[in-house]
């Protein structure tokens, strides 16, 4: 049956477009097959779809898929939860360097609860919560059919939104905590883009292992809420961009190579490790509070700048400037180490040792959660589609 | 008789200033004290003194030191030769982190003859050849007394500017090869600032590990003769950046992360290793020669420009960018190591498979030297004060 993964989107797209079996909607081809048995077929699912890269609101559609065939390994889910990452945006865009071919269904992690099983499944039975690990391309439809190894089961009090968030963000922050330095209770991590879903979980990740963090966020109105709300969550201390530029000058003008200890109260140390997912001006305020040999992560760019590192404080200050991509790590055949963590994250998700903030959005709005997720109406919560 | 360590140079300067024992001159006070042996004295010595920080072509002056003691532990070494490095200067401008307290005399690293010997040294006799090492302040005068513990006795058949020069430069570059990878025979580095005493280096010192390097250099007269020279080192693909920002500039027209992997014709390898001394375009250019995973280490500022690094090549490349501080890994109590390094070096010279441009200046003629050194009359040769 393996051909039959190999379709066409002919019959509603006009055009043949040969589909690997891979990261692509599994179309079931109804005509010119003569059956000898009756096949476990997936429910018909309605999925946001991309026939070409491009900017995301314009080349995605919500289309219909026929139903497909459910082999002997594979598991049909009915999707419950997927989020809107910025990978997901670059990958439609063409941008990501690992990405699906197109045309291509949207969307990378997710979780849903088991339709049916394939003949040859074991452990895995309608109804059951699971989640898409690793994460696979496809997961913004109603109804995704991958094999069985592609999913895991999870805890069914687990809150689906978090399920379907814990991939990307959380263990991003797990992983940045644990992989760089052997930090003990007392040190302290100092990180831009504090407000952002990583963010927060740095901050309560680290508060668990008594970790100080030393946050920095961007100038906008409300950010003494937003500084209060990251202090419930745990962080240490909370500044804005322009409060740093201040002393900054001052220290410039000192000709000093400041690392801003003069604003701790002894409380918090002089951070070892950064974090930045901003880059430009926000990644050079996280490099001046690191101390002597400190490193910093660089997990995104969202200012769009790159990260500049004056020569002394290479040398002098011996920084170490690093990069962390999570698909990479997972992609490196860490499928049961993952897993792990992720049961790790949603149990301290269950007793209530983890939250970020989410908007849940019907997936018939996707479009209006796309656009948010677009930045088209300024900084929004991370939007997750609720199916 | 440590106090005798703590003079005045008042006799000379008009103004009273007390004197650490460390990292200065030491004067012989011959008034005002009646000794009841006859102490071991050294000669008189001319030396490059700076009361204050500040351009060190004019704070510099050429003084008449007095004998100094040579106490029990102590060797006094007639200077043979010492060179002019960039830290020498920032010492002098005070712009370098770890300096000697003003005033002081200039000069870092150095050769000599044992002139005389303390009653309790050991193993060293006057005639012998004996370099700084580790390296310490002071070497700009024509008799320096140390501890003998200061002073690594070395064959007398090596060439005093090799020994004058092997410590800052030649060890720097063998460090860097050293410390961040385990290389092996194949691997490809690249570098900028390849015309520079640690570019010369590593090219030969690549080249004996049977390591390739992708050499990097500025645009200017001579360039081509520039190329040729380091091709007989061992180089094995040199470029001026003009010609890498042609392909550049094309590469960025095509939207890639280009490795300009184009340019080679299958035998040198993509670099896992990038050394930096200049900063800028071409620290960027470093960077896009590396390889995915790939290490820079920077060494170096000349341009006075940062390292600027984007976002997608920390994460999606996996670049790590560090710095190479001679002077704290030296500190770190490696003396022996160091000496061990430095044999290896000189052994190398003395053999011919070590080589590298220098420029033998009279110690009359400092200040010539020294505006050379400032670059005031453009890329020079590494300037060496012969005694």
């Amino acid at each position: 049956m393996a051909s039959a993964r190999f379709l066409s989107l002919k019959s509603f797209h006009g055009a043949a477009t040969t589909l690997s079996p891979f990261h692509r909607p599994r179309i079931h081809q109804t005509s010119g097959k003569v059956r000898a048995f009756s096949a476990l077929m997936s429910p018909a699912s309605t999925a946001i779809f991309y026939q070409n890269h491009g900017p995301p609101d314009t080349v995605t559609k919500v289309i219909e898929i026929p139903p497909v065939e459910v082999k002997a390994n594979d598991v049909c889910v009915k999707m419950l939860a997927s989020p809107i990452n910025p990978s997901d945006i670059n990958r439609i865009e063409g941008v990501y360097p690992v990405r699906p071919p197109v045309p291509a269904v949207g969307g990378y992690e997710g979780v849903g609860e088991v339709h049916s099983v394939g003949s040859a499944v074991q452990g895995l039975s309608p109804g059951d919560l699971v989640m898409a690990s690793p994460p696979s391309d496809g997961t913004w439809q109603t109804h995704v059919v991958k094999d069985k190894s592609l999913w895991h089961k999870i805890d069914k009090s687990t809150p689906v939104e978090y399920a379907a968030t814990v991939t990307i963000n959380p263990l991003t922050a797990l992983r940045m905590i644990e992989d760089y330095l052997e930090l003990k209770a007392g040190d302290a991590i100092v990180q831009n883009g504090a407000t952002s879903m990583v963010g927060q979980c740095v901050i309560q990740l680290a508060k668990i292992r008594g970790i100080h963090t030393i946050n920095i966020i961007r100038d906008r109105t409300g950010s003494d809420e937003a500084k209060e709300k990251l202090k419930k969550l745990g962080a240490d201390e909370v500044y804005t961009e322009s409060q740093l530029d201040i002393k900054n000058v001052k220290s410039l003008l000192l000709g000093l190579l400041t690392h801003f200890s003069f604003m701790f109260k002894g409380n918090v140390p002089e951070p070892v490790l950064g974090f930045n997912c901003v880059g430009g001006n926000a990644a050079s305020l996280v490099l001046k509070f690191l101390r002597q040999g400190g490193t910093m992560v660089t997990y995104g760019g969202m200012s769009k700048k790159p990260v500049t590192v004056s020569t002394s404080s290479l040398i002098f200050k011996e920084l170490s400037v690093k990069g962390f991509w999570l698909q990479k790590w997972i992609s490196t055949g860490k499928t049961e180490e993952c897993r792990e963590m992720i049961d790790y994250l949603l149990g301290l998700v269950r007793e209530g040792k983890l939250k970020y903030d989410m908007e849940l959005v019907p997936f018939s709005e996707f479009h209006t959660a796309l656009d948010k997720a677009l930045g088209k109406h300024g900084s929004q919560p991370k939007q997750v589609i609720k199916f």
